[in-house]
């Protein structure tokens, strides 16, 4: 569909879900007029590389060079310098195949020669050619702190991939967000957007570091009735990931609901899937407009048709 | 051949050159008696990598696993991270294959934990099964710095591979090895040995700064009667790199005299190759015994002969 002219719309996005969603977005209004805005508190340093799983993500799937089947990394790659690595002994549960490398090596070089995190993702992006413009949230270090009962604290990735998710959580938090600023970018465009989505991303550990971000959610609450948020939740359960169980560790609904009582300050559009329509009025009772529907993205056609349904909420009058 | 009992050898080691003549030594006496004194000062740090050309091409060649075609890097590599790297526009210069980056991978991560070179040194070294002890000859930072009346200043890795070392040399120095300390055992290893050997590596910039570091010169020098050196050097010509145009620019003769007479206060025996026979005279004039052999080494059958030869130096009661 095309849209009225520089009528731009923002995303929300953390990884492999906001990616999915942004790849039926390509297809349904120009690409050129989108902007994801993404989680950058997962990123970690592994064997002296700077590594952003969040933003390889979402620019892997846009290049059209993502690994469909695992959603996430490169097609086409291989895994020789992990069988090197793994022959050493060194740190084998975060795999890094050797196109991605390829990936970390540029990124942390130009770290490395002071060039900030948005610079370098609009370098990567464009020899790539996205044609989306993506935005690391902030181009300053965030990292979330998971503390578990069981094993204390951790880095994300260290929950996420190492220990699989498989551990009880006690607290969630941003480790340096409060020096944090936005983007260079950032504020400007969430204030200068048409229309605002907040991915089907997890609601604590993905779009929440986004949030936390200061001066993040004093603009995106100025957009409140231009944007519209997705539940990730599903009949009680997250798709992919934790965020069903760190909705419940943390004291939060696992439903839609639930999701929507977090966004409730940011967005007053809230989309539910078909399985879940008896939260339906509940979600109105927040003061959101509530549109159901299928969510599952499983292939770009379906994210393509969920995503013109979100944007008739903002732009009726387009054909679609 | 079989030492007497607890002989050791001990090699003074740069990269290919030295790599062969190990290769060959581990052929005619036990690797177990073997240690080899590596140079570190073309260590170099790329995409957030410490990289060691010399220790990993010894590596590699003495566990099998040398691209011995190349001469540097591993066997069944793949060059998957680099043509990431060079669709980014990043340094391509620096060619660093799939495997061998799990050994970078490694190695910069137990550096991050604080373990010292000559640690990870062991541990990578045993796990690709390689008998003979490698060790760095520092574990501290030397950075050898080459000054060219074109360029100005640069480091090595720029010098010998980015302009492929074809630049006039006004100037090498050693950054750091002032207050370089020797690798923790390297003296008590060359005041305990029986030989000492000096490979044919580049007298400047692979020998060089192992004998600028404070404390070798001086053991080494206790130990001039049972050491041996071979140049490089023939007829003329380094067989590999830049040494003959080095020694030229630095005022030095591009001649086995010319690095016979670098050697002269830690060796009193010196190989050099049939071609160069008329130069024994000269090198028996500066108080050494001159040794005329084949040194080209070809294959390690070749490397193993020439090793016989330097040893019947020192061991003539072992049958050979």
């Amino acid at each position: 569909m095309n849209l009225p002219q520089s009528e731009r719309i923002v995303v929300l996005s953390g990884g492999v879900g906001a990616a999915k969603l942004l790849e039926g977005l390509m297809k349904v209004v120009n690409p050129a007029d989108i902007t994801a805005i993404v989680n950058v508190a997962d990123d970690t340093n592994l064997h002296g590389l700077h590594i952003c799983p969040d933003l390889d993500t979402v620019t892997y799937t846009l290049a059209g060079e993502i690994d469909s089947q695992k959603g996430w990394g490169l097609k086409n790659e291989s895994w020789k310098a992990m069988e090197m690595l793994k022959r050493y002994g060194g740190i084998d549960w975060f795999q890094l195949g050797d196109r991605d490398l390829g990936t970390h090596m540029y990124r942390t070089h130009r770290m490395l020669q002071g060039a900030s995190l948005t610079t370098i993702t609009e370098e990567i992006t464009s020899r790539l050619n996205v044609e989306v413009t993506i935005m690391p949230a902030s181009d300053d270090p965030i990292t979330t702190i998971v503390t578990t009962p069981d094993l204390g604290e951790m880095e994300f990735q260290d929950y996420f991939v190492r220990h699989q998710h498989n551990l009880k959580v006690a607290e969630v938090r941003f480790e340096g967000v409060d020096r944090a600023l936005p983007g260079p970018k950032i504020i400007d465009t969430i204030l200068s957007a048409s229309a605002v989505i907040v991915a089907p991303s997890n609601p604590i550990v993905s779009i929440g570091p986004i949030l936390a971000i200061p001066g993040i959610t004093e603009a995106l609450k100025t957009k409140r009735e231009s944007a519209v948020a997705i539940s990730g939740i599903i009949d009680g359960k997250a798709l992919k990931g934790p965020a069903d169980r760190l909705l419940l560790d943390l004291g939060h609904e696992a439903s839609p609901v639930g999701v929507a009582r977090i966004y409730s300050e940011i967005v007053s559009n809230f989309v539910i899937d078909n399985a879940d329509d008896q939260h339906a009025k509940h979600i109105e009772e927040l003061g959101m407009r509530c549109l159901t529907t299928d969510t599952v993205m499983s292939d770009p056609k379906k994210s393509a048709k969920l995503c013109s349904a979100l944007l008739s909420l903002f732009f009726p009058e387009v054909l679609i």
